[in-house]
């Protein structure tokens, strides 16, 4: 299983622990499944990441999200802010092939709900993206929708990191970046609760890459054997994913979701003007029902004044999560024989 | 040419004139393009709006959108917030073909745009949607790209309304729904300016039809053949386009898109719970170079001040076009051999 | 007791039916009290609601701001939007003395409160406002913190309308506007809800005027015995509250106030420019401790596809409640011995 | 002129250049003035920018907000979202005191412009706060509208930083805040821009603190002479101004505003949640007529894809005010005899 967190590399990121496998699946339910293209040019793919393991059509989990900021296609985030619940797996993949994405999502949902078009109404399907045209052919349309069922068919709550999956292709501070997770717990009173994240990273520049405060970029900048093209505009973006188990309403849970920006921020961000920088969301506390036989129902939620060290949780995971898919990605060559570095190639020389 | 409007019928919707055409495309360079799938259970369809018949992403329009109810799956608008610009035709198709619609518009604009994913980024493609399942078999995904390019090339400033393109299978007020378009004149000082409206109408109860301020929905269903199922939940919908020629900034249309909801609730809709009510719109006044050699571009603006007029005309218009869809449209036979009939069956008894 | 409702003069809105009272305080516990200045040219005044009798710091309610247009100064918006609660009681007055209604709201929450400043933090107090300057000399400052707290002292379920209050100044269509309010219920299984609204009513030009769909803003500014001055600029605004004892969230809340918009249009608003058209609204479904020896709470919440009715009686409320303010108000002389008349003076020539 | 900035301590913040003062008023026509009010348990004042020396309510200026974190009582925003204009000096104070912010602001204004009330509409005044309650006597109600009108009357390009006007009775992680700082310099082809920030801080955990990268919160806790209650929940906000001369609209600003959170994330702050953290701002570059004569006007702005260096200035120069706002600030005694000591007293033993 291919991954490397900050801890291999002794680096620690905040003060509070992480769950069993410092990943987004320490919040229980949570799968994630991968396809990955990559031949040549060709160099993308799908991840898929499944709330629980029941219908999600028929429980929805309660979601949010947030735009850090908005230079990205994202799909199906009207919705999910007028309504607050997620119903299909959220899909990651390259930013032309959030249509594929669609069709797979819907399909796989379909399947699994004859009632959809028929005696209920349709289904509101998420789908992220990152734009991978670095190293990937991006015009040549090679996500299919069979890729993104096969992503959600293998979901497991182990998972690879780094360039695999909607990670394949992707570049971060001018390294090779992609999909990378973390996660943090929290007790509140007697009760244990656990923030995951999960990033798709393809943003930054390199002179301001930050390790735990240590500003390493213009280090890395100087070791590296490649005159940079890291400046072209309108290429970045960062996918985060936020999952806990802590029972949260949407207003809170958006509140949780902002806390990434700090994250994000102490990593060497500006938040760029090309940058999709989108996070979305779910709590795995509560299904909504679909269909319910009545016009009410009751639901925990935490108080408001406890969400600090959640969203503590929420930052720290978020830093680790994309300093993980740096850390996690292999030099990977693609389109035009270009070779992306993996930041492991520099560690030793920056720690 | 199929089209019918108010006046057809001696209603007058607002004391302000109508263009030319009293559609949309009353602003100038505006163009409609239709797909219309129509087979047995199969009802349904794409419309394509283009701005200008240029090449849209590399001469943006200033763009907003405006979320009246987000029980809808529109796609594209995050980036539409961020930046405030459209830079693809505006596809309007039923509501599990936004992927197939991503695709076709994403396909026109990277068969005219060989920079895209090369020297430059990706583009983000508006698609909008009702979903029309009552008389169309949605789960067949009948809808194809191919379709959404047919429409885009199809596309003139003289276009159909009623059961035609995006609009072959819509139900509103429990009558056959579609494509209308109205538009209204505005005076500022010595120049004239034009608020064009254009709505996919997939909305409201029978009993709830208002015309110009009269309460026909009960007379309608008292006349109706029909037991209608109009009240089962979660069906709805309404697309709002609106087109001007006025120069506005993005945040002074978003305030002209939000009047939109005023002459939706004149026709009796309550925006239902169920009703994805989305409102997009664009200004042909700038052109918004996607590459420019200068750091700085100057633009023309009105003063809020002078908006009065632009807010009439905008409710008076989306009034009118929301009524021009249903006594367009034809009685429908579609899945199930379901009927869905046509305002002007019963427009001699109501008026 | 001075009011005047719709059915007093056999108009009807919608097909709902109205609580005991047909206003705000059919919602059990809601309070209202007026203190009006009415000397010569000041004209004017303050309204306040109370949610409940309790301590509102102590025991917040759950609460909700919608932006219909936001030429306004209401104050304490941000942070109502930001933890969903209203924990003072909400002041109406005008535009000048939005610094005034903050003082009272905070003096009177300071005098129950001994803790806020010591051992807790501050309170967040809700001022909203409309500008009454066409017969209010405004520029005199004549509302001080002591009118505030005198209005809250004052508070009981039962109120007069018209103008009195915050509304002894307000002009609306023209015509002498102020404060309105209906209600209506709404059933869902077996269990019986009220949805209040009251209005601050200061908006619209005469010749918009429509009641229940009849336009007839024309006829009465043809018997009306003044030129009018009604479309100067920047004088509107309209507040509207909305109180229910529906077990709702903070979001859908928000869902609930969007729908006073349809009422407004359809009593003639355009939504103009300067008008500050201003939604609040809370639920005393639940009451939110400040201080809590729990980490977590359960509250009852409907479900979203149950809110239509909810809507329809949001939207017919505040239709009449608009309409009631109107009717209710008697013929007024302000500043510089302007008569600003009563719909009252022309309702048997246009009905 | 009491001040003191990173680069006394040779602590860099960024690579970009500040400009010669190093602080807002470097971007041209800003002016700052305070009123202080210190007498022992009282320790508190008022703070005012002015975007330029003209009569503010005929010239506005372009102006714009973000929301953090909404646990703050900033009086002001909506109509500043609405219209995009600040027609007021921005008056910051403590969080009762926003009622008397708004009286004098709005008196200033009624003093310079005999039409408001009579001849056009009223005034949006700006208000924003912070809880001093730690050492202030906060429930004194201790500022007048005099206080206000005093700071306004004595604003200059040249003002002092730390513990003074708004800033006297504030803590920020644990020490003593208050006012601060910075600018930076940015070149767009040939034309230089300035973006000023000023702070108002009053927020963070101890623990927290970090100055350029380094950790150093827990040493200074270890240092560090007393007891802290500083986790005491519901007491923080800061308050974030950003000035600069580049053409932006309204959307672009408010683009540039979010950006303050990366600088106040790279302090240590995990934006807590009774943590007010609210951003305003404006741009000096226009100016916007209260009246005009013509119904269009014409405005130079820049393009989105040149903001990546204006985003990197406000950032840094957020961040760098913040810890100005520390290193300027003194010992000081308040509310209980109670001393919050200076991060000054502690910066040689961890730099």
């Amino acid at each position: 299983m291919k991954k490397y967190k900050t801890k291999d590399f002794h680096i620690n990121i905040g003060k509070l622990q992480s769950g069993p496998t410092n990943s987004i699946t320490d919040v229980h339910g949570v799968k994630v499944g991968h396809t990955t293209i990559s031949e040549g040019d060709i160099q993308t793919g799908v991840t898929a990441v499944l709330p629980h393991s029941g219908n999600l059509f028929q429980e929805k989990v309660i979601g949010s999200i947030h735009t850090i900021n908005g230079f990205g296609k994202t799909a199906g985030s009207i919705q999910l802010e007028e309504l607050g619940t997620i119903e299909t797996p959220i899909i990651l993949t390259n930013t032309l092939a959030v249509g594929a994405g669609l069709q797979g999502a819907i399909d796989y949902t379909l399947a699994n709900n004859p009632s959809i078009g028929r005696t209920t109404g349709t289904v509101n399907a998420i789908v992220c993206e990152c734009n991978d045209m670095i190293i990937n052919d991006i015009r040549t349309s090679s996500v299919t929708k069979e890729h993104v069922l096969q992503a959600i068919d293998s979901a497991t709550p182990e998972f690879e990191e780094g360039n695999i999956g909607a990670g394949t292709g992707m570049v971060c501070f001018g390294l090779k970046g992609g999909i990378g997770s973390s996660s943090r717990m929290v007790n509140l009173g007697e009760r244990s609760f656990t923030v995951g994240v999960m990033v798709l990273t393809n943003f930054g520049k390199m002179e301001h890459l930050t390790i735990a405060g240590k500003h390493v970029g213009p280090v890395v900048k100087h070791l590296h054997p490649q005159k940079h093209q890291e400046d072209v505009r309108d290429k970045g973006s960062i996918i985060i994913l936020v999952a806990t188990d802590l029972p949260v309403n949407e207003r809170q849970l958006k509140r949780v979701l902002k806390r990434t920006a700090v994250g994000l921020s102490k990593t060497g961000s500006y938040i760029g003007h090309g940058s999709g920088d989108i996070v979305l969301g779910f709590t795995t506390a509560h299904k909504i029902l679909h269909e319910s036989s009545t016009f009410f129902s009751s639901q925990e939620t935490v108080q408001d004044y406890a969400l600090d060290p959640v969203f503590e949780a929420t930052a720290d995971a978020t830093e680790e999560a994309i300093l993980n898919s740096l850390l996690s990605s292999e030099n990977t060559k693609g389109r035009n024989n270009q070779t992306v570095y993996s930041l492991r190639s520099f560690i030793n020389d920056i720690l």
